[in-house]
C-alpha cells in the first residue's frame, strides 16, 4: 500500500473541496484562523510518518487534549476515575448542561466539556495548575518524541475571556458536589489546556501511543489503551460520533480548532488538520479527508 | 487459539456467576422464561463453529432482529432510507418517545424501537405484513443455512396486547408524517418480527455475512456491512452501548430476550443467550461472557 | 357600566384589527373556517345578557369542553380524580408528551390533551361513549338553559382521521397505566366532545354557574367552581397562561376553534369566539377582545 | 368579619400541626432555624393590622425580594424588561437551568432564581451593587412605613459561599448575551437582597401597596401592580404554584426562609412565616395557614 501516494491524492482533492466548513467563532482567538489551511499524517506502527499539506504549522489542538488528559487521569487514578464520570455517548451538544441537572452532576462521558472538566479537576487533586500543564506537556512531548509543544497563552486567554459556559457547567457541578476545586481554578487550567499547540505531525506522532503496536513509546496498559479507543469511537465526536463510526470507521477525538486525532488499532495513528467545521462542530473537511483514507486502506475496524 | 476451550471455560464460569440479572416483565410471555439459561456460539471466518450450553434451544431474538430489517431495508431502499432515521446514539432508553418531539419524528437511530418501527415501516411498503415477514424468514433462512427458523405466535400476541408503548411511537411518528402505514399494522408487523424465534448456534451462524469474510453466504455489499457494524457499536445496546463498546470491543446487538449478536469483523460472528438482563435492558451474563471471549481472543477492534 | 356600549366598541376595534392570526391547520375540518367571524357575549350576574358580532353563529368549542367535562368528572368522582392528573402548569405545549415519559404518565394538569384524556377516560367508567357524550350535552344544555346544542359529526371524524397525537397520547399513558380504556375508546370520545358546536352567546351562558353567583344554575359546589376557575387561570391557555394572566386578569379556557371561556367571578360570564390563533393556540383577537374588556370594567382579579 | 379572632384560631391550629416540614438546609445559616417558629400578619385596605405568633421576629424574606426587585426593574426600566425575561410559569423547579439551555438564556419568569438574576442584573445598571440594594432597602423602607429593615450580612456570606447554582445560572446566561454584569456582581448583589430580614408585620406592611387599594402607600402604577400580582398569581411558587393558586385563590410569593407574602387585591397584605418546607421549597404551613383564611374570609379571587 503506497501511503505517500495515498496522502498526497487526498491532499490535493481536499483542496479543491467546494466546501470548507465554518471556523469557529466564538473563541476570538481561533476565529482569526484561515479556513484554507489544510495537513494530514500518517504514522505507522512500523515507525514510518507520512505527510501531506501544512503538517509543519502548528494549529489549536483544543478538545483532542481531553484524550490526553483522560490518559494521564486513568495512569493516575485507574478506575475510579469512573464514579465521576460516565462512559456513555449524552446524543447532546459538546457543550450541554442539560443531562446533569437530572444526573446528579455527573457527566455522561470524558469527552463533552463537562466530563472533561471533571478529569481535569481529578488531576489538580494536590496540585498546582501550573504542575498539571506542566505534567501534560511532559506527557504529549515524551509521547510525540518531540520537545516543541507549547500552550498558546493568547488563546488560554480568549478562552478564559469569553469561558462563561463552561464556568456555567463547572458550578453546576460544584453546586452537585462533583467538582474539587473552585470552579475558576478548574477552569483556568482546562482553558490552558485546550490552548496547547502542535503541528499536525506532532500529533500524529503524540497519538501513537494509542495503536497498541509493538516497538513504539508506551504511555498507559494495552486495556487501557483500549478503551481510550472504545471511548473516543463512541463518544470522540459528541452528536456527530454516530456519523464518525459510520462513515470512518475508526476512533478519533476532533478538536474545535479543527484538528482530529484518529486512530487505526495496530496500523496507525492519523492526525489531520482543516480549521472550517461542520454543523456538530467536526472538521469538515479532516472527516472527509479520513474517511477517504479509511476507504483507501481499508482500515476500518468493522471489516 | 483454543476456541473449544475457551468457550467451555466462559460456560463453566457464567453456570457459578452469582448475579443473573432479572428477566425482563413487560411482555408476559417472556417473564415466564428462567434465568438459568445460557448458551454461546461462535462462527469463525474459517467456517467453524463452536458452542456451549443450550446453543441448540429457540428463544425469542426480539431487537436482534432489528439488524436484519436494517439489513432488508439497506438492500431494498439504499441510503434513502436515512433521510427517515439518525446515525446517531439517542442517549435516552431503547422505548423513549422525548427526542421524537423536537426532532420532527426522525428517530436517532435504526436500533432504538422509534427507529425500527420506521425500518419495518419502510420495508412494508407496497407489500403486505405477511409477505414481509416472509421475506424476512427467508433472508435469516438463507444466512444460517438453516431453515427450522420461525415466529412464535404466541409471543408475537403477547407483545401485541401489551404494545402501547411501540403503538405511542409509531402514532406519534405517524401525526409527524414520518409513518407510510397505520401505526396497528406496522407495529403488528414489528411484534412479529421480534417474536421471531432461533436457537443461539443459529443466531451466530445467520451473523455470519457480517464478517466480510470471504467464502461465507454474502447477503449485502462489503460497505454496508461496515456500516452495519459501526451502527452496532454505537448504538446497539441503547442507553449501555458505550458501556459494551468500552468493555467488549466489539460491534454487538442486543434483545430483550436476553440474546445478544457480537461481530468479530474478519474473524467470528458470536452469539450468547442468558436471559436476565441488566439495567440497560441488556443481557446481563451475556456482556459478561463476551467482555471474557474478546479478552481472551483478543479480538476487541481498538487494539 | 354600560356594557352593551363597551361591547360595541370592542366588536368595532376588532373589525378593524390588522392581525387575525391564524386559523388552525392541523384539522381540515377547522381549517376551512374563515378568520373573519367574530362575535362576544357577556351573561352578568344580575342574569343580563350582552352580544356584538355573530353571537347566534355555531362554532366548535374544542378543548373549552375540558373545563364541563372537568366539572362533570369533578361532580362524580371528586377528589380522586386528582390521583391520575395533576395540578400544575406543564410548561408545555398542548399536546407535549414530553412529562408524561419521567412522570408516569401522570399528565400536569387538565387542560392539557393529555390531562382531559385522562378526565374523559375517569368519566367513561361503567359508561358507553354514547351515554358520556348524552351526559355532557345534557349539562351543557342545562347550563346554558338553551337545547340547540350538538356535535359535529363532520368534524369530529375530521378529528378521528387525524388524531394520531392524542392517540400517542393515550397509548403512552395506557402503557404506564393511566388509561382505564382501549385507546380508541377513550380518544374516539375526546374527539366528539371537542366537535361540541355551541353559539357564543351559548357559551357565555353555559358558563355562568363558574360566577359563583346567587340566582344562576348551580351545576357544582362553590368550592370546586373557585378551583375550576384556579386551574383555568393557571393551566386555561396552555403555554400562554402567564401571558392571558398578565393581559387579561381573569381566568379562561380556550379552545383550537377560535373560542375562549372567560370567568370575571362574581360578576360576569363572558364568551368569546375568533378563529385566528397566535403562536400558544390560543384566539388572537379573542385575547385581544377580553383584555380591553377586563380594562374597560376593572373586573381584572387582580385589584 | 371579625379577623382577629379568625387569626387567632389559626394560629393555635398551627401551633398543633402535626407535619411542618423541612427547614431549607442548602444555605447552613438557615439550616440553624428552628421549624417552630409561625406568625402571620394582616394588613387591611382600611388601615388596620392584626398579627398572630411572633410577628415582630425578623426572618430572612430570601425570594420573596424578588417582588420589590421587579417592581424597582418595572419602575425603572418600564416594559422593555421583558424583552430579557418571559412571564410564563416554567413547570420546573426554581433553580432549573433546563429551559435556558433552548431558550436563548432568556429565564421564563422573574420569580425562579434565573429570571431575577436577571432583574437584578438589570436595576444594576449603571450602579453600584452598593447603590442598588440601598435603593432596595429604601424601597422596603418606605412601603413599610418602617425603617428598621437590615441585611444580614452572615446569611449573605452563607449564600455567596454555596452559591454555586446561581453562579451556574448567571454565567449560563451571560454566554448567551443575557446578563450584562459579571456573574460575580449580580449574583453578589442577589444574595445581598434574599439576605434582607422583615418581622412578619413588616412584610405585610412593606406588601400593601400591591392590593391597589386609595389611601395606602403607591409604589407603581396601579396596571403595573395588577400584573405582578398575576405573575405572582401563575409563578410565584415555582412548580407549586399551580397548586397554590388551587388550595388559596390569592396571588403570593414564597421564600425558602419559609415565609409568603400574599395579596388579597383591593382588601388585604398577609404575611405568613414558618421555615418549615414542602416538596416544592414553599412554607408547609405557611401555605396551610393562607388556605385556612383564604376559606374563612371569602377572599379567594375565584369567586
Amino acid at each position: 500500500m503506497d501511503l505517500a501516494a495515498i496522502l498526497t491524492r487526498i491532499g490535493a482533492e481536499m483542496q479543491a473541496a467546494p466546501d470548507r466548513g465554518r471556523v469557529a467563532d466564538y473563541i476570538p482567538e481561533l476565529a482569526r484562523v484561515s479556513p484554507d489551511h489544510f495537513a494530514m499524517a500518517i504514522c505507522t506502527a512500523e515507525g514510518e510518518t507520512f505527510t501531506t499539506g501544512e503538517a509543519e504549522t502548528p494549529f489549536s489542538i483544543q478538545s483532542i487534549s481531553k484524550v490526553f488528559t483522560l490518559a494521564l487521569a486513568l495512569g493516575r487514578l485507574g478506575d475510579q476515575l469512573w464514579t465521576r464520570v460516565g462512559r456513555e455517548p449524552s446524543g447532546l451538544a459538546f457543550n450541554s448542561i442539560l443531562q446533569l441537572e437530572h444526573e446528579n452532576g455527573i457527566p455522561r462521558n470524558p469527552f463533552i466539556n463537562a466530563g472533561a472538566l471533571v478529569v481535569t479537576d481529578a488531576i489538580l487533586a494536590g496540585h498546582k495548575p501550573r504542575e498539571v500543564l506542566g505534567e501534560l506537556l511532559r506527557f504529549l512531548r515524551e509521547a510525540a518524541g518531540e520537545d516543541d509543544i507549547h500552550i498558546n497563552r493568547a488563546v488560554a486567554a480568549s478562552e478564559q475571556a469569553t469561558g462563561h459556559r463552561n464556568l456555567a457547567l463547572a458550578h453546576f457541578m460544584a453546586a452537585q458536589g462533583n467538582l474539587l476545586h473552585a470552579p475558576e481554578l478548574t477552569c483556568g487550567t482546562y482553558f490552558h489546556q485546550c490552548a496547547i499547540e502542535m503541528s499536525t505531525r506532532q500529533l500524529a506522532r503524540a497519538g501513537r501511543f494509542l495503536m497498541n503496536a509493538p516497538g513504539l513509546p508506551r504511555m498507559l496498559g494495552a486495556a487501557r489503551v483500549r478503551r481510550i479507543n472504545a471511548l473516543m469511537m463512541t463518544c470522540g465526536h459528541y452528536d456527530g460520533s454516530g456519523e464518525f463510526a459510520y462513515r470512518v470507521g475508526l476512533p478519533g477525538k476532533s478538536g474545535v480548532g479543527g484538528g482530529i486525532l484518529v486512530i487505526a488499532p495496530g496500523r496507525a495513528a492519523i492526525a489531520v488538520w482543516s480549521p472550517g467545521l461542520n454543523a456538530q462542530g467536526n472538521s469538515q473537511l479532516g472527516t472527509l479527508a479520513v474517511e477517504r483514507l479509511a476507504r483507501a486502506t481499508g482500515w476500518s475496524v468493522f471489516g
